[in-house]
């Protein structure tokens, strides 16, 4: 079975709204082994729905639309379906109940205006939504001989993803047979032509239903290797000794393979030594803290951050003395090494990181040019604190370089915290 | 001239990366009166990548292509447009200049496995690449009396951008005739459902000329107001007067008309009145603080933040009491009150927001369910100050509930700044 994804949505084609839908997608159903081979976007008008269906439905067994279910006017989707395969939309008992509850969970009733988002096309399955109004459905096609799917979901992402997990993936992988298996391998702290270099030769010798994919992405890149076949067990097999092989050449910069990322990996090795963390942030202005508190648990072992962006306030909260800031300026090592001894002294964690940099666009100078950053580590030891500070050149935009001190912070985090031994990717 | 978008790449096939790129150019596009029809994703692959090509040029003026420009063996575009025009690759005198500059700035020689970087099309116009390595390149085709063209450049976001800004939109800009106009009308509290509603007499008297579109995202809606036509001004008075009626009815719940973020918005009214904001944050973790700091000069406003994570840091660096933890519990509004109170005093800043909640996915209880978060917002005033504290709920994932959190703590400070009369939208 081939997929194709068809987003829907104007504001897609005028580019106010990047497409998250198409990614998940196509992820969830790499799950099931079903590849994507297209990915469409068009616009929120009948005749371009119906069109791109059609031509859909006559390369791919399965189609996923998402988008123009909604209850305002420039929602055709639905329409347009029915009218391509002269079917009528009749209104799902299900979807009704489901819709009455949505409102009455809020206290309100349902207004009539909405109750045509119960309506589905006659002869599919109900793709039901718990936490929205508009309904889904898988619609049959094709000929008896060989079955084609259509699937209608909203354009909401939670609403879309909760349906893909609830009731599309189950519904189509007890249809598929092909086994196809993904395996990130999420380095830092590495570039992808020198990333290329260290394995040259695992490239070389890449087993035939293996391909390796190259994703850079703002602060930095990640591998994936692809395994397809028949047997689960072959394909396993053949996809952990390709992992395995780029482990032994580049492993120094791997920190997870799988889906991990990176603040997942650090918390996870925090949680396991028991440690806790505190983060004192200037250029980063937060995302350090941010990120690590996206991962669920996160409070067992986030202890608090400081967003020090004036020097004020980092003589204030950090202690770092005003003689330092003048002697060597705010982005010097050792006002960032100043800073995490200060933040780890303040809060009782047992390490702590800090960043003073400029992300620009304006405040570089010659010798300290837009994209500089000074990263510092403190650690609680035996006899007190120790801590150090590295400088590290970034060449982007305000929001790249942010994102970028960010994850080169974290990175001096896992290799601090990897010193104690304290974990390789699993 | 109407234009389709082809991002190549394995990767957004599997679903390991969101396609921001087809996002960006659609944007650009638009801004020189260039429609979107169809935006298409396909393989690496040689064969899919013609294929692809050929059926966009069948039904667009411009094709722009993004991915597989790369050094790596995944990168295949050039190979596969050479091969449908059936021409040559040959080196550009320029872009192999910039290649040697590139890694001189590095302080690395040219490595001679990457020269092939600096080939294009035959009969092409170089879109150079200063920031990265692969070259871009504009590649007329079709007959002289329709000419088309293809644009190739490579994914890596920031290198695509600089040669869409830089080269491509230039090069179009000069041959569109047509007038596209986009006014993105940014709101913040109110559902979609709710907006259709307000809005409803503004959507039944839409001029001909004029599309609106409705963008959900995580934490709101944004309106979009599309105009075209031939002639520049009649376009801009018939998008600024649907514009005007849709504030007169909604104006309450509109930060912004044009593409100002929440944070920049507030970060305008901030130095527009001179005064500092401090922020403390439980349960958006930083999150707050970020996109306050996203915003270039924020130094100049933002003054410093902390995440309370703990109850413990919560009374360190704020002066919350034990016993009011104790008496009303962390996530509410006394706690939330105190937070933005002590952020205040401790800062001296002019205005200060806290968050106190549970963003999930465990923590609730019946009282206080996954998705309740408590606001509180500072104010200096004449003799001291003052603060006040409110309770909201989400309804989504532990990201989605931090993003909505954040949200509605900017949308709060908002708010209260509009009180002072410091700035309705533009």
């Amino acid at each position: 079975m081939i997929a194709e994804i068809i987003s829907i949505g104007d504001e897609l084609l005028k580019g106010g709204k990047v497409n998250t839908n198409a990614a998940f997608i196509a992820s969830a159903l790499g799950g099931i082994g079903v590849p994507v081979a297209r990915i469409v976007t068009c616009a929120d008008e009948e005749g371009a729905i119906a069109g791109v269906f059609s031509e859909s439905l006559s390369r791919a067994d399965i189609v996923l639309a998402t988008g123009g279910l909604g209850p305002t006017r420039d929602d055709r989707t639905k329409k347009a379906a029915a009218e391509l395969f002269g079917k009528l939309l009749v209104e799902s008992d299900e979807a009704y109940r489901l819709l009455v509850a949505w409102f009455s969970g809020r206290g309100r009733p349902l207004p009539e205006t909405l109750r045509e988002q119960a309506m589905i096309i006659e002869g599919s399955v109900l793709v039901p939504n718990t936490i929205g109004t508009a309904s889904g459905m898988i619609v049959p096609c094709g000929e008896r001989s060989q079955q084609r799917y259509l699937v209608l979901m909203p354009g909401v992402p939670a609403e879309m993803e909760m349906m893909m997990l609830k009731t599309v993936i189950p519904f189509f992988s007890a249809r598929s047979s092909a086994v196809l298996l993904h395996t990130p391998v999420k380095t830092v702290g590495i570039g992808e032509t020198m990333l290329a270099g260290l394995i040259v030769e695992v490239e070389d010798a890449l087993p035939g239903g293996t391909k390796l994919a190259y994703l850079p992405h703002t602060a930095g890149v990640d591998l994936v290797v692809t395994t397809t076949g028949c047997e689960s067990e072959a394909v396993r097999h053949e996809n952990r000794a390709v992992v395995d092989a780029i482990l032994l050449k580049a492993g120094h910069f791997v920190y997870a393979t799988g889906d991990a990322t990176l603040e997942e990996t650090v918390g996870r090795m925090l949680a396991g030594s028991s440690m806790r963390i505190a983060v004192a942030e200037s250029c980063t202005g937060g995302l350090i803290a941010s990120r690590l508190t996206d991962v669920p648990g996160s409070s067992a072992y986030f202890l608090q951050g400081v967003v020090t962006y004036s020097n004020e306030s980092k003589m204030r909260l950090l202690g770092v003395s005003p003689a330092m800031i003048e002697q060597y300026g705010a982005v010097s090592e050792p006002v960032a090494e100043e800073m995490a001894r200060g933040c780890l002294l303040a809060s009782g964690a047992d390490i702590a990181v800090s960043t003073t940099g400029i992300a620009g666009p304006s405040g570089g100078s010659e010798k300290k040019p837009v994209g500089t950053v000074c990263i510092g580590i403190a650690r609680k030891v035996t006899d007190g604190e120790r801590a150090k500070a590295g400088t590290y050149r970034m060449y982007g935009t305000r929001l790249q370089n942010k994102l970028r001190f960010a994850e080169a912070a974290l990175r001096e985090v896992w290799k601090s915290l990897q010193e104690d031994g304290s974990g390789r990717p699993a």
